[in-house]
């Protein structure tokens, strides 16, 4: 699964309860991370901008956090994410954003 | 304001009755829209993604729209954009933006 | 029921089928429309932000027009309500409130 | 495909074109409307409620419309689950599942 | 009042202060909950997918907790309702309703 | 800037490193905070409306705080924003709201 980073305490533990649900997630992750035109990093960088404007705390971090250990994307590139955010989101999730990207 | 085509039957009315607010918006746009290290380009695919999530059928159809006709975006781009959305957001938004993609 | 107007083919068509529902819903509205501090047409144009910043285009409709055909208030007003909306939700959904405002 | 009413315009246009998105979308059906303990039946009216709750009038009508045809949901039943989206979500989204389905 | 368990710290404080707000809550947690044809944890069910569907923490326990506690729902159930909420709300939300479940 | 009390850590951090960003979001604050016909006061309540309508517990918190000690708005007002919250957005997020109210 290329997301291995994302699924932390909640997925993980599906491995042996729930096989089939733990497999279709990597499903879900090896299919649609795997674009026709664009890399791998561009794509979690959209996924970084998808939670960050759900205000979802842990999946923003997330994303961001496996977006620069696994992909070497930088601190500036996901600013730049954010700003997409401050113009299609407010100020409250732009806020949130630079906030946790600022504790990583 | 580098987003011309986004502001339609809203934005470009409040020239006349309220030009501090078109200013404001059209500021916005220019700041938001100069990354350091991501390309225009790449800020409107995450656009495209964000209003997807949010089920907005004009701003989606907007985005996809200029995106398309300004910067050269193409629809296999665009589907690379929808995937990440069926993975964070669900069948729902992906069907959604489908539709729209299909229709411009 | 105070917020009359609101109501259009949803809610009205319950008063038969589903009376206690239809009961409920005028409790809430005679009930969360009373403030104790706030006077009802601020608790209107409340309404009119939180319905715009879902981006619901029926809901935001009905709001701006009972606010103003029942309590008067101006499309000055309301632009001032969709200043908080820029700011706490960004373009699109000010966007979508612009243009809603001006259809009216 | 279990949900085979609700992709319309949208997924079924992929057949062709992305054949891997269709194929995943259709696994991710059969395997999440597949529960251990809930009937497909419930399972969908929990997908209604879900869809009315983000405003998403295609995705409710769909719902809706599917499950009635497909499961014999009845219209009582789905006035149950708006009951839960009035508690959980308010009027407004009420008031749209309730003319959605009075359209029906 | 059905829904004890949900309401925590926020409304139980609000018997002596506003003991009218306290009254119309109650009242829609009897009215709504009091469904013609899907029974009380049937409505629980429900009412988790849609609180995990919008990454509410607080209140996606409180229901997971109560449907548990009160009627005995369980955690099989409750993973086909986050199973709908896979399907149509994406993993991140999925994820989240996993880690919390596996919490309780 | 107006908001003062809202840009804690994020956009306070920011000064430094992207200051065109601190100014473009103090000149969002400065107009759009002000209104023609709404005082500013108003605004900051339609604010907390929006912040706890999204469920948003960081944002909520400082609308409240900052309208309580720059603006001198009550618990009671703020009682009568969350009353249309209740109304629009279902029992949880007022539930957030009176939660975070009674923190203060």
């Amino acid at each position: 699964m290329k997301d291995g980073v994302f699924y932390g305490r909640g997925i993980n533990e599906l491995k042996d309860e729930c096989p089939e649900l733990y497999d279709l997630v990597e499903s879900m992750s090896d299919v649609l991370y795997t674009g026709k035109s664009l890399d791998y990093k561009t794509q979690k960088l959209i996924a970084i901008a998808i939670e960050a404007s759900k205000l979802n705390e842990n999946g923003t971090r997330k994303q961001m956090v496996s977006s620069m250990d696994e992909l070497g994307a930088t601190k500036e590139e996901i600013m730049d994410v954010l700003r997409v955010v401050l113009l299609t989101c407010g100020v409250p999730a732009f806020n949130n954003g630079v906030r946790i990207l600022n504790s990583i």
